[in-house]
């Protein structure tokens, strides 16, 4: 499934057409375009619309909402990352980062707009949607995954404490929009998100894990981001505990777990087989094939 | 009717309960509480509720949540605001800032989960109340308050820009959260919240004006906060363009332009007397007997 067939880019285009238009501010505009396009690989939504799929959901209208506010809560969270109180990274996806391109008030300011636009994208989801009475539950599982206390920013809060269970600290930081993007594929679908939870929680943890092996392992030219930043900045890291051998064992358990636990649904193989697939890109190449 | 009356405190404890809940990494909890409690007048939310209850709203549930929802994003637009890229404010409400207390990190992470905790207050609100269907008028409501192209977010962008419309700017970074509190008190009623725009923006217009005044002719002391910032940082504002009697004078003409604004519904004469009420808290002692 390429970025085009997800379905959630024209979402994404229409969420920014209402945010950027020509009666905002042209700077903080551009930077919400920037922060948008063109994107990374869209893991999140396209898990969104798996789950959504592999329940049968066939007005796919609330499933898109929801996929495409899951990857603008995910971009807002990227602009506040880079940001010089945090990663002072230049640097996103081969790009100047948001605040390198527009300064550091534009880039504060653009990832409030995009965690507000993300929600808006919901209502317009729903209003066009057969059922709009399933706004309530998938606002609840969205905003689970990026406020307080278990969603991102809690996340990226323990990063400011004296003492942080690794485990935790991913589940919140990485795992929670995982969850968010399982459970909002159900709860779109109709289905009780509840069961899903499992599989969004292991698919988020290996991402983190992979995301620390390659901090560890590649070159920032082929990230287009920098390296090596867990260990400078001291952070919690797979790779500082486990090593880089058990750094990849851990990842490909977590994998297994995630696909064991997927609910009986029509979609169930369908649905493993994208996962696997998605799997492979996590890593850098030559450790690919160990993982999944 | 004062805050307790108002009935919004205790959804702001419900919702910072569930997002400072034990579970959180403590400074983010410490911090989202410090952004809110105690608070300032809770103009906002009460101006929600005021019309919620001139529309004869019964259930008190919806309308509530929204009035939380419209504080916890003021609120976080302070704590965005006070941040050292922007105002660099030490103070507020006579007590150290968010940033000040916990850091620039912490109060990134608290200002957006703010944000988030805003929009899951209106979706626990819709559930708990007789007319969850109103959820979806609600959040675009709320959602335009705050983001692009015409909420807060967008307001505070415009100070980036090289040359801006004091009213486009004053409409958006302060305008706008009004006119989100007088349509979610409407939308909650289940009343058209279109007619109620403008009761909203004029409101909000005289509040910032009103703010300009302050900042020109208060001491830091008794605001709480540090004053003489606008001409300090080269910043729009109506006593700059208009001297201070000129704004006091566009402050009275603001107000009688929203009063008279208001549509036919069952309290317009207990709205508009509570309107004049809180209108002599906008100002400094000694200007307030010519404005209201």
């Amino acid at each position: 499934m390429d970025k085009q067939e997800s379905g959630c880019e024209q979402v994404l285009e229409a969420a920014l057409a209402r945010a950027a238009d020509p009666r905002c501010p042209p700077q903080l505009a551009g930077a919400l375009r920037h922060a948008v396009f063109p994107g990374g690989a869209r893991v999140r939504p396209q898990l969104c619309l798996a789950v959504a799929a592999a329940n049968g959901d066939e007005d796919r209208t609330l499933a898109r909402g929801a996929a495409a506010a899951i990857e603008l809560l995910h971009c807002a969270s990227l602009v506040h990352d880079d940001l010089p109180c945090f990663d002072n990274a230049a640097q996103r996806r081969g790009r100047p980062s948001v605040h390198a391109a527009y300064g550091e008030q534009i880039a504060v300011l653009a990832g409030d707009a995009l965690i507000v636009a993300a929600f808006e994208a919901l209502a317009v989801a729903a209003a066009a949607s057969a059922q709009p009475a399933r706004l309530g539950s998938l606002l609840s599982v969205v905003g689970r995954g990026v406020g307080a206390p278990f969603g991102i920013a809690a996340g990226q809060a323990w990063e400011c404490e004296p003492a942080v269970d690794l485990s935790l600290y991913h589940q919140s930081k990485t795992g929670a929009l995982f969850i968010a993007a399982t459970c909002a594929g159900a709860a779109a679908a109709g289905v009780d998100p509840l069961p899903w939870r499992a599989l969004g929680a292991r698919i988020g943890e290996a991402y983190q894990v992979a995301d620390d092996i390659q901090d560890a392992t590649a070159d920032a030219g082929e990230l287009g981001k920098p390296t090596g930043c867990d260990a400078a900045l001291g952070r919690p890291s797979a790779v500082r505990e486990l090593g880089l051998d058990g750094a990849v064992r851990r990842l490909r358990q977590l994998l297994e777990e995630g696909l064991m636990s997927v609910p009986d649904c029509p979609g169930r193989d369908g649905l493993q087989v994208l996962v696997r697939n998605q799997a492979r890109r996590f890593l850098p190449k030559g450790l690919d094939r160990n993982a999944a």
